[in-house]
């Protein structure tokens, strides 16, 4: 069977060297266009990029020449590493030019009509896709996934969500240095340093994880009527964000039967079987230590979400530690998975 | 006027450190012992001490001869900086043998009549002293100060408790790792990471200031009935710790009561007049970022607490960012400004 | 074709935890014994070890049960990630007992009769172990690897020196924490800060590449006569050590041939076909500010040499940059290949 | 007396940050002028600088407008922290329009008549003065202070010159993230991680010393004669320049002679009376790990050179460690010293 051809959408910056480094070997989809800014169009990928991951730019990509974000290129699929404001203008284009966007910005992540979207958490909302193409016209389409910090959390509310029902919860986010993207956060802000602040960000923590364990009526997304209470804050890590959760309950679970709840939840079997699904959605660490950005970040190759310190809350029911590598389950990875689902949905031939 | 004689017990540890930096021209206390382990005693403190502070050893203290930590030194006061389990043993010893001992272990800071003192807080908690030594028929007594990551957060909720009543809380610290003292963490456990588990912490951190809040009532105190969910974390960062916290209260104050009701703060004369006594207890930060632990860990010399992020909760009625000095205000210094409070309350002649 | 049963001696600490990762899965090598000390023997491994890398504690090793460190077990090749006064006593029984022991140890580095091995380097240097037995009476033998520093700077100087006769070179070391084991370095002398001294590492790092790149004469090597003048320092890094290097040749080449002798610098066939060579053994890097530890020290797998900043030298002839991993190329993954090569050469079988 | 008006060019960065810090209650110079590109010309400065250093913005600064850097400003020195580009024209300009520049910019720090100035090594080279001006017709001047990272080096350089004469010496540096400025090194490319590469710091760090310590002949600086070959690089350190050296010399010096030579050091009388100058300038550490970054930085109020580990080396005479603070005594608080030996030479008046 042929390869889809795929896009990457601002694929000199830091999630977009993740889309390259992940899409490399990929057995579905093949590169076949890399955009860029001004600065780097028209030259070879190789030589316009200020590469910042490990090891060396793929072969694959090093001699593709660096395209404007414009439609005109081969490709069903664009995975937009766009930056928010670029993204906003060039989505919709693309969109309408016949593109599947699958987008990691924020800028059209809580449009009605737009999926914000985890594969094991809420396949059925890629449904709006058939109302957003006749409301606007499109014959392609925007799927967005979430911020970095709401995706490991949402991941591991979805199965709580489920069985117990969240009512309220407090989140205390320590977040790497790589969510900021590159150059991002100055060495001297953060060596030696926390910074409790992250702009925009607590607002999306409290809200996106409401979408995306929301009811698909209709043409939209009812909201789960839950309260988030967020706190944000950057920590000297490179890759990695971890999240302090006390949760309250329709029906109060002991920390075992979290844990049980957690550890046996399953994606549905169509998204079981994409190429980037971790094998174990969550994986529940019994350590009192864990999880650790440094230790568990790479735990289903970057893709699982790991959870441990299942506890009883003073207040609440319950208090807990989510981890989840933000730039592949977070940012690249995560759309990634959401373009495979797509495929194995149908929605892109 | 002669100054009055103090020891530390357990110089050459961290805290030790501490506690020979900041006594050195003191204006009040005059060193006159410091003891050590097994390993040191005999020593000069100098050549034993395995000096992890910046700068070099205190001149005064080098060619002292570290002690056994046992009565017969010649002090008054006993600043002690002791592990837990020698403080046990050790400290009732020394306060039968009529030594004042200001201790930063915790081993007896949950006994009934031992004040767990921060002089802006409870400085009538001395009160204790008196029933402690008719007791246990000791001429002498012990005083605590609390754990660092109370520290700083109970003299901000002494102001808020002042005005509002506090009812519940959220707390999620980023401790640094200075708090476990020499060698501690290990480097391999915290470069790159977060660790989100410190062991007993979070037991300390919800009771103790709740006893430091409570009532003086005959010959006890009654525990202030709030409720505090605690999660603890240790991060790579050498000093300060941060602390986010999201609290209820009786009356809900706005984020500017509470900002000014931080910022007007003061404690009775007869501590700001205290050497070691910062001038502005609490410093009420309005950038969006601050306070930081590298930025802002030595306002008033260590010994301020500093408060930021002044907001809305979207659960209880206000969040904000607390940070303080770990080993200085969190631990020696706090020990210190005790063994102050008590010569100026004549509790010390 | 059965495989051939391996012992890790030390399994418990961090170098061992490092064997028992990199043996799983081992096309060669099956592991029958872990040994440990008295803490931990008669635990199972999984209960015993405090594991310090990233990921779980591999399947295979979780329901072993933890040896004393003692003749008595089944397998062939013994790999010793023992302390160095531990191995002083203890491989010299086990080679006693007929085991094949490739050691991490320093112990033994330095015995006239003992390889000093890297495979890519001096293979030809087991030829000592027939005058060992001999000598010794032996059924079984001792072969080290060099410390983690030495590693990577020998392979690239035995390209260098093969090509150009080294005579004297500077070198400045930037180590990883990790190469002082666990629990190693305290954060609180490495956050923040540099510590430029390592007991004892610059003897070893002056002396070890002169044994490797020295010639076998007879029962002895005889040293390669150029001198070696070195700094060593431990920096905030968790793994990958890094060279800065001065060096001097007989013939002087420009950085464009050392670039290349470093390139096309190749094994031996038969070291190439082990199963944990890595498929280049130094890598050259172009850009202006490579290599660097976290972004090149998983180079083939943790196996490569990564070599940099090629120019020239003011005062000698060639400046570089080199980078080695120290836990895996340095340490574990050295003895691995070793032992791997003693099978390869008949010497276990 | 009335105080010496004085301006700060580039105020709002990093460098300017510590000139507005160092001149807080100055017992010689009041800040007359703030100086800021276009971005913040107009507002006060509390306003539109983003402070980076510990503690808040000085009280003195935070009303002050920011003005345009050109002549107009009330003030007799003008402190220059401004960018190298920036630097090149205006630093000429005010010095045409009669004030007197203290430079940390590169700028002009080669031009033959401008002095490279440290007050404890070539206090003399401001009789370049007298020449710029005539062959120039400023009645204002231009001083230079070197690069942070020859500043340490070249004091500890000129009591060892003096006593044994340089010949040769090897440099390594391991230079903190505040002397790239703010924002400065990407927190990505240096948490966890070493660049051994700092763009055009080698060639500085090769020369510098040399015009420093040469001879001051008629109207222009004969270089010494020595040569060095360095090699730098960033480590994750905030503060502090750590320098391994190996040094040849005309008279070989014994480490303890050189030690004595070091400790015994003492800039001329008019220098050691500089409201800046340290008391010792340079420290001599006779502990095995230091000097070290976090530790010893702030020798001297930052101002001291701080040296240890002093022993043989293989191939040429000595060996040492050298650490000086980067943007105090190695950029704002060394041009604040030039400024202040100025007027106690009568150059400014």
């Amino acid at each position: 069977m042929p390869k889809i051809k795929v896009a990457i959408l601002g694929a000199t910056g830091a999630v977009g060297q993740r889309f390259v480094q992940l899409l490399e070997n990929h057995p579905w989809f093949e590169v076949s266009a890399l955009t860029g800014s001004d600065r780097t169009v028209g030259q070879k990928y190789g030589a316009g990029v200020r590469w910042v991951l490990s090891g060396p730019v793929p072969e694959y990509a090093r001699e593709m020449i660096v395209l404007p974000t414009e439609p005109g290129f081969d490709a069903q699929i664009a995975f937009s590493a766009l930056p928010t404001d670029i993204a906003k203008e060039a989505e919709p284009k693309l969109a309408a030019a016949g593109y599947g966007v699958c987008s990691n910005a924020s800028s059209h992540r809580m449009w009605p009509d737009v999926p914000l979207l985890i594969p094991e958490v809420n396949p059925d909302h890629t449904a709006l896709i058939a109302h957003q193409r006749q409301a606007r016209g499109w014959p392609g389409f925007i799927v967005t996934n979430p911020n970095c910090t709401s995706t490991g959390v949402t991941i591991a509310l979805r199965a709580l969500h489920n069985a117990f029902t969240l009512t309220r919860g407090f989140m205390v986010s320590m977040q790497a240095t790589s969510g900021a993207g590159y150059p991002g956060v100055a060495s001297l802000d953060i060596l030696d340093n926390v910074v409790p602040y992250i702009g925009g960000e607590e607002e999306k923590f409290e809200t996106e994880p409401r979408k995306m364990l929301g009811k698909l009526a209709a043409d939209q997304i009812e909201f789960a009527p839950f309260v988030l209470a967020a706190h944000t804050n950057r920590v000297p890590v490179t890759d990695g964000h971890l999240v302090c959760a006390s949760l309250e309950f329709a029906q109060k679970p002991s920390p075992e039967e979290a844990a049980r709840v957690l550890a046996d939840f399953r994606a549905p079997e169509i998204v079981q079987n994409l190429p980037s699904a971790p094998k174990q959605v969550i994986e529940v660490r019994s350590e009192p230590d864990r999880p650790q950005p440094r230790r568990d970040r790479d735990a289903g190759k970057g893709m699982a979400t790991v959870v441990g310190r299942l506890r009883p809350d003073p207040l609440f029911h319950l208090r807990l530690v989510i981890l989840s590598h933000n730039t592949i389950r977070g940012a690249a990875g995560g759309a990634l998975l959401n373009g495979e689902l797509l495929v194995a949905q149908g929605m892109v031939k």
